[in-house]
């Protein structure tokens, strides 16, 4: 007979100790597999127990695997499967990942994994870095952030542990319409979509319009990430150059004439990764253009706050009398990056259905962190930090600019200066035959930029570096300006 | 002449003092379209300014577009495009969203209406509301939280506001893998991602395979998101029949051999809707199946942590030594929904291929609140507020389960025993031939429901209610229940 003990002083239920006595001789093999057990009405009587106690164990062990039952047999211990422990598993797996990933996704991992190696190889310990555009996050001011993000659950508690309104925290969406009106863009709360940064901004407007054969226009060079993501949705990019002061607009209305594309993606200041901010005119020939066709417009504002040296040109949605431009915002290039909120504000139909899809995504952004950041920005902290990011980043770019001025020859490279922001684009002289291994020149001399290559989808004949100041103080500027110098001198001299 | 005044007390730079005083001008009308402006030299000679300064001031007038410059040429006033204040806009636009949107993203926002006006014709102002499968997040220790991300910030600083590692938060991802062993899981850090809640996980899963004509394995009834999601990522959803005891293994064995699904996406525990959980022999077959064929599983764990009645059956993952289960988590059916805090634990190439996709989807979580929820995490604060969620769902549930078997007679409604969770799926008695209005009978006596459609692709010969307690106490389920009794006594009665 099986051996089982029932403890009458135990708060544990009788049927959970019959159980746990059970289990415990099966898995230290005391019970083989195949094994019989007897009867509920045998071992009910041998421990002085209902029957129902012992079915209510045996249906449990049945539960978790350690034994069969049959109508009118006796239960039986069952072979069940191992855990899955480390030492236990397969080191490869079964699954062929890539027969199960679709093509589109097999090469947005391509595409990852090679920019690994190539940030891997470029390893960054020592030197000045230009090739990050990431904000320097040392200037946030996360004490304040901290109190306002106390204070904001403080206040509305519990009210920000739901999922919340799906288009995000009204306040915050009222905050950021106030504060687009100081940018000539006149919309309502209603307008406005609150995404996880920008960049799930332009993921759900692609994700919108994404079907095989669709194009979308974009300028060419452009933010290295977006003609990966086109690809993954799906979307033919078209290429459109950039010229000095923004891209060619007879080549972009050649394009549509040819490609009808469903989207132009724009990024009509200080431009990543030229630097380039379109003017008034720029802006209202594109605007009308589009307007013309009714091709929507996507306008990628993401360093709208950092326009310090003047020269205010509003947005194109600020003249968008016919709703089809979808502006993208952010709070990661002035505030800092993890913050990972930004916004939408364009068509109410058009938000309707970029927040249906966002639905089905990621359901909504988290309600502390907005709330967080609107007391932030409520509390006048917002537009005080800009104005400190626009005093430190005037005189950053100034001295960037007239070190490059004094260092740089005239031989080696040109550039144009910009109106704001962070970048400034080189455009390197030609290399006459010979092929220099650039990215270990510039290592040698402890300096790094980013290469034009990233940023083009066919070849540029030209060669380009994109430089950063967005990390960098005016000594580390300098520095960096300096060894960048001596390393074009190699190359060049 | 030009009238201007430079004012030698003012800091602002003489080349701003001439672009403001000539835009107002501009915007006032008194220099209309058209007019000439005086030639750099002879402004410069009248105001008693460098050449140079009024050069500057023209080129930023032509920047905001208020100047036409032509070279050897006076400037011009320019036709400037207005500013599309909301009184100016056209009201509804001149684009056709429908025309660009693709076909899923017109599907995905029809369904997205529908239950909108769905939800708004149920309004649940009054009443008991056992539709709703969100948490009751009031149970949630808030201030214990608030003090733990507060300890995260001052502790990681300034680490938080990048946009930190890919996969998540390191010390988040390490007590994950812990916590998951205790669920019998064996994994490692690397092999987990955090993601904005578990519904994002499932979007980065089938954004990896969406690929036209894959077909996914799916429970019937499910979760009423996947559908249309599958669909929109142009997914074919195979429905496999949901009995007592779970899937039919025997119908996905003959869809398996017939329509080689890609992926068989399965809820094991507290299935939403019906509440069914499988024993570890249907799990234990359900792998081999998936193994047999190399089909990976997405487990969706959603409420992995509710097993408060005993019967602790290990999640298939913790089986899986081929590696082929893809096992999603989160800590919104237990914390409170908008800490929008999830994980993936599977294969560590399929999870970098996720890292892939999300990183040009949304690039990564906000690092701040993963490093608040690892906090409360690490102090212990988790587990206990598991430990209480037990108690009182314990003690909910079998309130629920008394009140039904007491007011709900056999010839209305059946249903199960759940084995832990917050649902209880009933399924109603036919209704031979009467076709009440459900929604406004129940409506009538104060009570709330979801409907079974919502749930099933195809329609069900069937009609069944899911009750949810997940935001109600013992009084509010009582009377709930009573109510529930009424109504149903009117239809059958």
């Amino acid at each position: 007979m099986l051996l089982l003990e029932i403890d009458e002083q135990s708060r544990k239920p009788h049927y959970q100790q019959i159980v746990e006595q059970i289990q415990e001789k099966i898995e230290n093999q005391m019970l083989p597999p195949g094994e019989k057990l007897p009867s509920t009405r045998r071992l009910a009587e041998h421990l002085g127990l209902h029957r129902s106690t012992v079915a209510s164990a045996y249906q449990e062990l049945w539960a978790l695997g350690f034994v069969d039952l049959r109508p009118g047999a006796c239960p039986k211990v069952r072979e069940r499967m191992q855990l899955a422990t480390v030492e236990r598993r397969t080191p490869a797996g079964v699954v062929n990942w890539s027969a199960i990933a679709s093509k589109a996704s097999n090469a947005v991992w391509q595409t990852s994994r090679e920019w690994e190696q190539e940030s891997g190889r470029e390893r960054k310990e020592t030197g000045i870095d230009f090739s990050n555009l990431n904000i320097d996050y040392r200037l946030f001011p996360l004490d304040h952030f901290r109190s306002c993000l106390n204070q904001a659950i403080r206040e509305h508690g519990l009210q920000l542990l739901g999922y919340g309104e799906r288009a995000g925290f009204s306040p915050l969406r009222e905050y950021i319409a106030r504060h687009l009106q100081g940018h000539g863009i006149s919309v309502t709360a209603e307008e406005i979509l609150i995404t996880n940064g920008l960049q799930q901004g332009i993921d759900l407007v692609f994700r919108m319009i994404a079907e095989p054969g669709k194009a979308v226009a974009i300028e060419s060079p452009t933010y290295s990430e977006i003609i990966p993501l086109l690809r993954f949705c799906g979307l033919k990019p078209i290429e459109i150059p950039m010229r000095s002061d923004g891209m060619d607009l007879d080549v972009l209305e050649q394009a549509i004439a040819r490609e009808k594309p469903v989207l132009v993606y724009t990024m009509p200041n200080f431009q990543n990764p030229t630097g380039v901010s379109t003017n008034q005119a720029h802006r209202e020939r594109l605007l009308s253009i589009c307007q013309q066709h009714r091709i929507p417009i996507l306008e990628d504002g993401f360093e709208e706050e950092m326009k310090y040296f003047g020269r205010v040109v509003l947005p194109i949605k600020s003249m968008d009398k016919e709703q089809l431009v979808i502006y993208c915002g952010t709070f990661s290039k002035v505030l800092f990056p993890g913050v990972r909120i930004g916004w939408i504000a364009a068509d109410k139909e058009c938000i309707a259905r970029l927040i249906s899809i966002r639905s089905f995504s990621d359901l909504s952004s988290s309600m502390i962190l907005q709330a967080g950041i609107y007391d932030f920005c409520q509390n006048g902290h917002y537009e005080r930090h800009i104005s400190k990011m626009h005093r430190l980043f005037r005189k950053r770019m100034q001295t960037m600019l007239e070190v490059l001025q004094r260092e740089i020859k005239p031989a080696w490279a040109s550039w144009r200066e910009p109106s704001g922001g962070y970048l400034v684009w080189l455009k390197l002289a030609e290399l006459k035959g010979k092929t220099p291994d650039l990215p270990e020149i510039l290592r040698r001399h402890g300096v790094h930029a980013a290469f034009g290559d990233s940023f083009f989808l066919s070849k540029s004949a030209d060669l380009h570096l994109r430089l950063s100041i967005s990390q960098l103080n005016e000594a580390e500027i300098v520095r960096g300006i300096e060894c960048l110098a001596q390393a074009l001198a190699e190359v060049y001299g």
